[in-house]
């Protein structure tokens, strides 16, 4: 059973875990040493704390120590209970699920590792958004694809506002990062993935064309630029999900990335 | 030729259209009495002025006098140049695309006039969140639906974070509001319109196996609790995408509404 511990101090040092949950670089060298993420809301706690994350503590609002009872039951780790006004003041934003949870990471297994069973699996290339990586890792998850793959640059999962946006997602579809970007490709190449790169460019080969192999790998590219001329460059196919030329006309260009994340992942993972 | 008039102070009463951008209700309010919005960042701009939007003003850091200089010279409406802790200060945040302009709001089409030549709507029922709302309005726009029809609760388009998110396509797509959510389907249906709701409901139809008519209705939920049942009720077909059984049971049990959208237009527009 936990330990039920009231705190009326934001800066109580026991709060540490919790502090500007919206301080991205902050939170970033916070996490790293700790080797720590917060999960929000009683869904995604229960999800994280399901996939195996050891809690090191939860922070909230009295009034969600009932509905999370049976969590708090099985529990080894201190709860935090505080006013409205304290988590604010901790946090630096008004917690409207009211419960959070301060859990460990896992080590992440290896590129190679996570391809060894995966058959379709995405690529992040530079991803820095994270409300993107969060929404992109729900619908890939939700389509049956198999696994991701990150770019060094690309967002972090467990921060907790892609975390949020997965809906828990993030515990569903295992996912690697790479060591190095120019090189990245090659382990996939290596396990005999055909390398698909997702791209608005007029002269790629319509997606409802594309016959892809047994092992396929979407490559999705940023907000701004889209893919590297690298990677698009060492793919195999270049694909687009056609576009209306009127809207091309009147300056719609491109999806977004999580829109076409999901279309790709609908069209080739069946 | 547009006027340049530096201004210093950020409570100066001529930059009221821009006040606190971030406040949703007190912007919903000030912008419904002087039927105005924002637009921000050149390219978002370029293309409200470009879709017949009326200029009220525009207010920007100086540097970017330079890169919209062509379209100042065909204004007649002043602009605003301020330092960026100007701009903060009256905005409440971070301009970093560096500039905004106030437009005029148009007179939207009854929901009748705009089924007139339409054959591929889209219909939004309680989407609040300013986000999906202009992520949807991008990405239908991009797939060739030719107007979106929106419930009396659905969010605003022509909100400033909306607006932003849909990169433009809010004046790429014409749109119209219900005036009642009780008889908004009836419109739709005499026109001839085919009524598809999209529910991940297991029991709903697989969107491969649609055959789709001519005219045709896509009716998106919001993200918590999907379509009402009174339309799910109404609509002719209810539609789903088929989900991974593993992620399934690992919770992951619907798309966000915006991957959702996507699927389906893609799927149905073809
Ligand atoms: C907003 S787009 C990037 C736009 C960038 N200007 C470009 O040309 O790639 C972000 C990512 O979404 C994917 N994407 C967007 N629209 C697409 C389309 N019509 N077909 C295929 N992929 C698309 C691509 O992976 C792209 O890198
Ligand atoms: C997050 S979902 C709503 C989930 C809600 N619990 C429900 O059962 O509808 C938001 C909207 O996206 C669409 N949607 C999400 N997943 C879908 C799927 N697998 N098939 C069809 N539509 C889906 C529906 O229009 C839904 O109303």
């Amino acid at each position: 059973m936990a330990r039920l511990v009231p705190v009326t101090d934001a800066a109580d040092p026991r709060l540490t875990d919790y502090v500007r949950l919206r301080d991205v670089n902050l939170r970033k060298s916070l996490e790293a040493e700790h080797g720590l993420f917060v999960a929000e809301g009683e869904k995604v706690i229960r999800r994280a704390i399901g996939a195996g994350h050891p809690v090191r503590s939860l922070l909230m609002a009295r009034r969600w120590a009932e509905p999370l009872a049976d969590v708090l039951d099985g529990l080894d780790a201190p709860v935090y209970l505080a006013d409205d006004d304290v988590l604010e003041a901790t946090t630096g934003f008004q917690v409207h699920r009211g419960a959070l949870a301060s859990l460990e990471r896992l080590p992440l297994p290896s590129v190679d590792t996570l391809l060894t069973t995966a058959r379709r699996v995405i690529v992040c290339e530079d991803i820095v958004d994270h409300t993107n990586i969060g929404a992109i890792f729900r619908c890939a998850a939700a389509l049956g694809v198999d696994a991701a793959v990150l770019a060094p640059r690309c967002a972090d999962p467990l921060y907790r506002r892609a975390v949020k946006v997965s809906m828990g997602a993030v515990f569903a579809l295992p996912y690697a990062r790479m060591a190095d970007w120019r090189n990245g490709l090659g382990a996939l190449r290596e396990r005999g993935f055909e390398l698909l790169a997702l791209t608005p460019a007029a002269d790629a080969t319509p997606i409802d064309e594309v016959k892809a192999a047994e092992r396929r790998a979407l490559l999705l590219g940023s907000e701004g630029d889209g893919l590297s001329s690298r990677w698009l460059h060492e793919a195999d196919h270049r694909v687009r999900i056609p576009m209306d030329g009127a809207a091309l006309a009147r300056g719609v260009d491109s999806l977004n990335v999580v829109a076409a994340a999901a279309i790709a992942c609908y069209a080739l993972t069946r």
